[in-house]
């Protein structure tokens, strides 16, 4: 199915597809908690296995990268080595550990006229995963799927084909050795760039979801082209603010570890506030732990006074995500003039105040509209495994649904069971 | 703004529309329950006040749909009186009778690292809701948004337009006496279809949900043509099945009471399923009841050999919402035949089953993957009130965020607040 021959008839093979996937979701939607814990082991165990197998593929990717020019950090993405293998098996080891996110009562209630009704945990049913380079998605996004009772159709980009083929045969034989449909997570035999199209469509309602991962432009194409709900995993617009009351030593930290830690993150934040009263004593400690770590910073005004070493900030610095060693720095008045720029241009992802004072911290907790809002603890604490979700399928960013880091529990929606003794409604 | 005059420049005015709904949403989300409880019930006396204005309007919407030509139905739908204005203005104190959904803290959990993360409930931002001729939900949907924290954009029908007007006058006049903007809710000043395409599409970013309420044609157009996600609220294609261990008076009075009750609702049960070993005995019984209630019967050839009044069905017929007093009727074999005809003909609204066996019924709860899944009572529970929700936008039948009756608390999502001393994370 998935060995990249042209496909003479791509809408009859996509709807195939789609019909298949129906079909494996109703079985996962039944399976037992040990049932899909046994895949994701044997899972893992064919990953292992297989190692040298996905290494050979993952060879011919990289070939196939470097002659096509793609970037030093479009080639570390997509290169696989014993190490990565490893966190693969291990990632999906981790998964089956997890709680069983399916059949979990939410809440159960009774009712005047005696019917007793319980809100239940189900799987969504079919998804689908549009990612770009990371071969390791593959297994991730796989796995999370049957973790959650859902099948899975998965779209890797051209550049990891043999890999994620790869990767996908491991997942498809531990599906088989558990009993379950192979077509539980089925991957996208053709590079052709309809069949995304298609898949977007929903293939005759068999699709209930899209999930891309990846950058901005894929992003755009999904929530645009459409026709099935999308749980959109931007990346991040994360600030930082030190509000006047805020412990000089602390922020020092936060901010240099929500700037440094990792700057290439969606958690990193991109944007300093600090209040006006406290930057004159605080902001050449930060501006100098921030430039020995080699950050450039940029900043208005206010801020260049302040301190040294400071570029001037434009206001397209403010609605930049740098995803670098480069953080934005403004001076505000007070805390409502911090909040009215994050309002302004934070991406919803995570933002932060740093401050001893807790009507302060209350105030903006409560006003930021972001998916996590952190008080006093820095802003790259936004995955899966720092929420106790486990593996995360990545951050949402969206309205409804699921927001911030999303884990197999997310990847469920529900029903209601109404118990009756023979209720009959008057009229 | 209502005064539905041509619009010069629509495009320019509906922008201005979703920048201003974003901004109402802002202060709505912050505003306290007892000031949004206040402009609730400052809305219902605006109503009662402004009852012969209403109704005035009504008179003209009426005397245009006539001339129109309207049938019957949609004239009952559209037609206001002093009954249906109290109950407007009853369900707005209702609505403000509910506990505040927003600021609900569903989970609160501590990490490793000290970190104590909580997941609250907020609302969603922006709702636009297009609907068709029933006036009162102007007030239905308005007052549940206001609730929820939500500012809505009211996209009514046409023939309702001047009724629903004058509800609108009197939702804005509530907000002003609260201190709320009145641009919390606004209702589209014009008939113009073009507004719709350009509400769906978002209004640069400022739309959260879409929620259509009306017919399929409705549903359709919005889930092709929306680029922001769709709550959608669809009708009912629902069964109930007899089971071979039903209490035969249980199941008649279930079974007239799923059909009968009200045949134009969503909930109601449009296939009898009845398994053959209890069939020859109370299929007659059933089908007495029905017919001496006025309904039509439309049978499979088992059920025709066994009841006497039952007309052939076709495939189409199982495929039929009637929400009419019409019956589809199958004689089933055993569970699974019957879990199978649900499978691929039930929309995911409601299906029941009736019968005393624990197994059966865990085993009927647990596979049918309808939105609400009933054992031993009447499919026609499926509303807001019915489940202690209170008022009701819709019943959903999508996969995503809410399914079921969506009341004020189903127009939240949620965000994470991350409460630290100082953590920062390490590489």
């Amino acid at each position: 199915m998935t060995d990249h021959t042209p496909i003479s008839d791509l809408s009859a093979y996509m709807d195939r597809l789609g019909a298949d996937a129906q079909i494996a979701a109703s079985a996962l939607r039944l399976a037992s908690e040990s049932q899909k814990n046994q895949a994701l082991m044997a899972m893992a165990k064919h990953i292992r296995a297989g190692a040298d197998t996905i290494l050979a593929a993952n060879t011919q990717d990289m070939d196939a990268g470097r002659a096509k020019g793609l970037t030093g950090a479009m080639l570390d993405r997509l290169q696989l080595d014993d190490g990565r293998i490893e966190g693969i098996a291990s990632g999906l080891e981790a998964i089956a550990a997890l709680p069983d996110p399916v059949g979990i009562e939410d809440k159960r209630w009774g009712r005047p006229n005696g019917l007793t009704i319980a809100k239940v945990r189900v799987p969504i049913g079919v998804i689908g995963i549009i990612y770009e380079s990371r071969p390791n998605v593959t297994a991730d996004a796989g796995a999370l799927c049957v973790k959650s009772g859902n099948a899975a159709i998965l779209r890797g980009g051209s550049e990891s084909a043999k890999s994620s083929t790869a990767i996908h045969t491991c997942l498809t034989a531990g599906l088989k050795d558990a009993g379950l449909p192979e077509t539980a997570i089925q991957m996208i035999a053709t590079t052709d760039r309809a069949a995304v199209g298609m898949l977007l469509s929903g293939l005759n309602d068999c699709v209930s979801l899209i999930i891309p991962r990846g950058g901005k432009n894929l992003i755009a194409r999904v929530q645009t082209d459409a026709r099935v709900p999308v749980l959109a995993h931007l990346e991040g617009l994360c600030h930082t603010y030190v509000h006047a009351k805020a412990d000089p030593q602390m922020a020092v930290d936060i901010v240099t570890n929500a700037k440094m830690r990792r700057t290439g993150v969606c958690g990193a934040t991109e944007t300093l506030l600090i209040d006006k009263h406290i930057a004159p004593s605080l902001l050449p400690l930060i501006a100098d732990a921030l430039t020995d770590l080699g950050c450039e910073l940029r900043g208005d005004l206010k801020s260049r006074e302040l301190a040294i070493g400071i570029n001037p900030a434009s206001d397209e610095d403010y609605a930049t995500e740098y995803l670098d060693a480069i953080l934005s720095i403004k001076v505000t008045d007070d805390i409502d003039d911090a909040l009215t720029h994050i309002a302004k241009y934070s991406s919803g992802h995570t933002d932060a105040i740093v401050t001893a004072d807790d009507a302060a911290a209350q105030k903006f907790l409560s006003t930021v509209d972001s998916a996590i809002c952190v008080h006093n603890a820095s802003t790259q604490y936004a995955d899966g495994g720092e929420f106790g979700f486990g593996a995360e399928i990545g951050i949402a960013t969206g309205r409804i649904h699921a927001r911030g880091p999303v884990g197999a529990e997310h990847l469920t929606t529900y029903k209601y069971t109404v118990l009756g003794t023979g209720q009959t409604r008057p009229v």
